[in-house]
């Protein structure tokens, strides 16, 4: 038994998911049982939300939730047809009849159970069952979404619970040292650990949910990302990567555009008011990164970044906390990108960052920002600069063909 | 508390919805609870259709209904999103939510229960719910349909499960005695009785779904057909018309064109080949309609018109059927329209037919064929003539203004 999912762009028209069902087709040929997660057909999921937009300012989660979630169902019994029209009897289940249940939290759930007894059930009758990739129902029956690229994490939560593998079908035919629309050279990795891929995930590159490595990682779950449209041999994401393999000191570079970077000039002196800030801050459960502080004409301004959804509330936040304070103002900057380098190697290659800051100063990019972690390190720069940053990184560290 | 539905084209756009949205919320205002069933935005279930026949030539029956299901849920969570952005905490409802349970024939499905005191419990806390029509699920959890028009009886069976009145709206503005679109001198009535109603809706008239006003009669539930876009008095569907009315001998005229003639000449003489045939025909759920023969040169030639969607069955069932015999041989003709007459107060009145075949006889109209019941006079005509015939009926029996 095997977990695949293909994404929007996989199924995009009534042709692309004809094209998906012959490729579940070739599988069960050669005797093998599949089930099959799908997304909303191309971009059905933004237009379902400009609708949403239409007749609400600020949409109900719980009707969103519900709105959203046909997308998928539309696809899920679309497939089943295909299927059911090549000869193979095929059927479709949404979350309600797959009993997928998730926490309440509308719009950004969470998986809590599913009801494997079910699925094993249909699958000695058959061997292709659709399922809605993206959706849930809470255990009052109110239907949830799992947030932006759901049906990865659906999927992946699927094959951890069946003790499966999973195969994530894009566009893309695996994961890349770089993005490949961004730099012509960027190479294809036969392999790339979880915690790399966790980190490449988090730091915006799309082939994978960062959600859904998580879960792959936890649950130990083979992983493998592959193209719907070729057979070309795609990525596997790992435990930890084939001896014969020499360990490349970084992986995979990336960039984040999603980023917003505020300015707090002439921070109050007062411990209390940095204090009150960040409490402020947690409490609304906003990730704050890139934290830095300069010192000028006797004044000290604060910057850190925040991702851009969270951008409103933060400066709501920013206000009502240093209310009691006076003389300081707050700015925010869209046009900023982060440039991130990953790979468990760093871990034992010493003069990482160094070799990192280097590769950006020689092409006379300025760092706003930095930060590190074990096996990443993370720059934030002008949008502008953001592809030279790329390619700097990638020539410095050898990603390119 | 008072059930409403509202069709496809009253719900048709972002804007439409939210000119509903304020309908019910002057409802509310008033202090009304209502439970508010919704039908698929304006031609959504039609290019749903299309899709899936872009997947498969015949696509299955299950997966058809998983996949339109999708087009209610879709308007009811807009509108229920439209309500709150009012200020009025609505929440959409799907047939899983509801346990609307319907019989497992995937398309055509019948009601069977519906879980009645989760939507008590639930008009408790709050004034409007909006429940997807047309769609149901079988106790296995399968997704259903009710058929087309399968929202008016959805609609209609909240009412009567919940012993309330109900509301139909769509773009007329109630029941005219013919439709306004094709003669334009039509009379809106205010009153309709529910056998009327039953005979028109069967007969081809759109504003009512026959299996609704079934439902409606049974349950003897009060039903109000109006426009969603004017306060313009509807019709009330009745059990009989209020005794101060005077009875009309006609209420309405109504025309089907979903009709196919098909003619067998030369018919084999034998009585086991007409027994065969009917047999063969009733076997296949077939109705069969305005049975005639004509003799002609010792040859028997027999006529008989069913509904254009189980044309193809027909046939296959004739030819089959007819087989041991031979010399016979089988056409069709789509080129037909069923004009009909429909009143209570036929019963009473002698010589209505006589009236109705006169009127079109006059206009030169040749009647290929004529069925009656107690209330009703049909004839079918070529569809050329089918607006003469409307026009001479309705002048007949004094229908227009």
């Amino acid at each position: 038994m095997i977990v695949q999912k293909y994404g929007g762009s996989s199924v995009a028209t009534a042709e692309k998911i004809r094209g998906v069902a012959e490729r579940i087709k070739q599988r069960v040929d050669r005797g093998e049982k599949l089930v099959v997660v799908v997304s909303a057909m191309g971009k059905t999921t933004n237009s379902l939300i400009a609708l949403a937009e239409q007749v609400s300012q600020e949409p109900s989660p719980r009707e969103l939730d519900m709105l959203l979630a046909t997308g998928e169902q539309v696809t899920s019994a679309l497939l089943a047809m295909a299927l059911c029209d090549m000869g193979i009897p095929a059927l479709s289940y949404n979350a309600f009849q797959l009993g997928l249940t998730t926490t309440g939290s509308f719009n950004n759930a969470r998986i809590m159970d599913l009801n494997l007894s079910r699925l094993r059930m249909q699958l000695e009758r058959r061997s292709v069952l659709v399922v809605t990739g993206f959706q849930g129902v809470t255990p009052e029956g109110d239907v949830t979404t799992l947030g932006r690229g759901g049906s990865d994490t659906s999927a992946v939560a699927i094959a951890a619970k069946c003790g499966c593998p999973c195969e994530i079908y894009s566009d893309v035919p695996g994961v890349f040292t770089c993005d490949p629309n961004r730099v012509p050279g960027a190479r294809k990795l036969d392999y790339i650990t979880y915690d790399e891929m966790l980190e490449l995930s988090s730091l915006g590159a799309k082939v994978l949910h960062s959600r859904a490595v998580e879960i792959a990682k936890k649950y130990s779950v083979d992983l493998y990302c592959g193209s719907t449209f070729s057979d070309e041999r795609g990525t596997c994401v790992v435990n930890s990567l084939p001896e014969w393999l020499e360990q490349p000191v970084v992986s995979g570079v990336t960039t984040d555009s999603n980023q917003t970077r505020l300015t707090i000039s002439r921070l109050p002196r007062s411990m209390e008011a940095l204090s009150a800030l960040f409490t402020g801050l947690a409490e609304q459960g906003v990730n704050v990164d890139m934290i830095s502080t300069v010192n000028e004409n006797g004044h000290s301004h604060l910057t850190f970044t925040v991702v851009d959804a969270t951008e409103k509330a933060v400066l709501r936040t920013v206000r009502d906390v240093l209310a009691p304070w006076e003389g300081w103002s707050v700015s925010e900057d869209r046009n900023v990108v982060k440039v991130s380098a990953v790979g468990v190697g760093m871990k034992s290659a010493p003069g990482v960052a160094a070799r990192f800051i280097s590769a950006l100063s020689r092409k006379g990019i300025a760092m706003l920002g930095t930060t590190t972690s074990e096996i990443k390190i993370s720059a934030l720069v002008a949008t502008e600069d953001g592809n030279a940053a790329l390619r700097a990184l990638v020539e410095e560290f050898g990603l390119g063909e």
